[in-house]
This record gives structure tokens, sequence and C-alpha cells, in this order.
């Protein structure tokens, strides 16, 4: 089974849409990584949340990520644009449509 | 932007699986009616929760999927082994990777 993390985080105002564009920038280079799902999301009831779903081939894979140059520069870059709140759920995928 | 649906649902104790394996088993059906994505995966903190990604053309597609003879059914068939507790996030998928 995948591994699956889903999360959030929030934006401070009027920078949900550079963080996303940040996100969704760097997610084709995760699939070399082990990634099958990198899914950025806007929550449609606020203007600052952003939700994440992600599959990966392992745990072990999501975790490394972090660790890769091209994701620590990411999330420099979006840090100072977070409040801090985040949320996240592991998950195993156990299948479905598109994973 | 697809439209974009997170979901969980709990299960009553020992059917979970049985439940995930009535979610995945109709997910090929759902492309014809505008599915992009529905991961189906287990919590991994419980033995009881369920989490749902989807992506769709819109939320009228999402919508419109509920009243499919298939989904009704399956609806059917797993909700004697559902407790009654969902939680829902509509979002607008704004890219990554698999979406």
């Amino acid at each position: 089974m995948l591994y699956g993390y889903l999360g959030s985080m929030r934006t401070k105002p009027g920078h949900r849409d550079e963080v996303a564009a940040i996100l969704t920038s760097g997610a084709d280079g995760l699939k070399a990584a082990g990634c099958h799902l990198y899914a950025v999301a806007l929550d449609a009831t606020d203007d600052v949340t952003i939700w994440v779903t992600e599959a990966w081939d392992s745990k072990e894979a999501h975790d490394a990520s972090l660790q890769l140059p091209e994701t620590r520069a990411a999330i420099a870059q979006a840090m100072p644009m977070l409040t801090g709140e985040f949320t996240s759920q592991e998950t195993r995928i156990v299948g479905g449509l598109g994973v």
C-alpha cells in the first residue's frame, strides 16, 4: 500500500496563491523521489488554507524528500508567508482511481 | 480548476476493510462521470477511519455522481457498517503531481 499524507497549512492573508504556486512548481520533481500524487488545493470556505494530499512509495520516501535541496528551498521560500498552523494525517492508501 | 472533495468516515469496529473494498471497487466507474482522482485511504492512527480524496471536473459532476445507480448501491451496502460520523472539506485543486 502507498503511504498517504494529508496536510493543511494556513497562509498569512493575501499570500495563499503565492504559496500554492511554490508548492505546485516543485511537484513534478517529486516523482523521481517516489511520489505518486501531490495534489495542492485551496480550501473553498476561506482564503488562507491550503490542503495537500500526497501518495508515496513509503513513509521513508516521503520523509527523505523533505531533505531534497529543491524541497528545502521551497519550504524556506514559503515559510515567511505561513502562520505556522498545520494539520497532518498519515494514511495507508488502499486504492481507487488515480492512485 | 478541478473541484476537490476531502472526506472522512468512521466505520463500525471490524468493518473498515469491507467498506474500503466497496469504495475502491466502484472507483473506475467514476471516470466516465468526470472524476479524475478517488483515493481511498485508511487512517494510520486508528482502525475505524477512512479518508477519501476526490478530484472532479466540477461540483456538479461530483454531486450528480451520487445519483448514479452503482454509487447509490455502494452507499446502501456500506451505510450499515458506518457510524454516521463524517467530515468533509471542499477545495479547488490548483495542480501538483497526478492531478
